[in-house]
């Protein structure tokens, strides 16, 4: 099976999907070759189609197969709130909720200029001129609480100063159900910073 | 997302390999959204070439994508000993040895009467012709230490039964309800050089 030059190239597409290793690879490539003649077919159909059809939203960067994203073209949405994320599946998690109505910006990463990602590599400058093009008046940053993300959102809200839109933050915390004891020093602090009346 | 019909259609394909469940399809469908667009292309292209270049070998049944797989078509190897195996992946970890250099037989399963499977569906037919044909002398079956394997075992020692060839069975180095592909290869070894006439 080592000397199968088509099993193999199989293999290495399947490794280089996340959190797939050579021996997980090699199980699903196998499994392909298990697979009857119609699902492999559709399957390889799949991808293809998959990146033909799926495309960025020209405004706001979610994955859509239209012109414009359905939560972009959905007039029932408040346009006036934008939570601007990272990539694409935190906009999703937010969506998950059901109980917001605002619109996404998705910047396409973080800043991170030891991986060589700069401000250019993100879509700042789009999201700048949507402000008065949509009339936003408030941006909700929820970028990761990482070193980058953080980075990522104190740029964001340098972007934005001294212009008329409402900049806010995710707030930090302790997570919902979690013990008092497990809480890392950093998110405890913060949780401590931002107490609230009762 | 859940939306785009595109990448619902992907999501189902991953779905259907083994051990993944809906999330870990989303995520690999999400990065094949992600990955550029060569990498994409040669994804689909290695499972059509698998599937199509790819077959079982008409003699012993293991995967080649040539006329004879190469353990048949090797002058080098011994074709008077025989290991007979459930499946594919089951030869492929004797390979991984080193120090096995007879021939395979893969039965394509194990007898299951339970879920359909009879002698008739597994490759017994052209094992009791390859004998003869080839001069086989020895046989080791090493089917998995399951109940379904090891009534495989017990059926093909009846059928062998006053046939001059000597068939022989995997020691019980092997921990019973174990995976066969699984297993390391010191007790697979192991399993090996203590196998006994049945």
């Amino acid at each position: 099976m080592k000397e199968l030059p088509t099993y193999q190239a199989l293999v290495d597409s399947f490794a280089k999907l996340p959190g797939i290793g050579v021996k997980s690879a090699e199980r699903m490539a196998y499994a392909v070759l298990e697979m009857d003649e119609n699902d492999a077919q559709e399957f390889a159909e799949a991808i293809k189609n998959a990146k033909e059809k799926v495309h960025r939203c020209p405004r706001c960067g979610i994955y859509t197969e239209n012109e414009l994203c359905e939560i972009c073209s959905d007039p029932e949405r408040d346009h006036k709130t934008c939570i601007v994320v990272s990539y694409n599946k935190d906009a999703l998690a937010f969506e998950r909720l059901g109980s917001y109505h605002g619109v996404y910006h998705v910047l396409g990463g973080v800043l991170a200029p030891s991986k060589g990602v700069g401000a250019d590599d993100l879509t700042f400058d789009a999201l700048l001129k949507r402000i008065p093009a949509e009339g936003i008046q408030e941006i909700i940053v929820a970028t990761s609480p990482t070193i980058e993300g953080e980075t990522t959102s104190l740029f964001l809200s340098k972007l934005l100063e001294g212009s008329n839109v409402n900049v806010t933050r995710l707030a930090y915390g302790l997570p919902m159900g979690a013990s008092l004891d497990f809480a890392d020093s950093l998110t405890l602090t913060k949780a401590l910073e931002g107490r609230k009346k009762i």
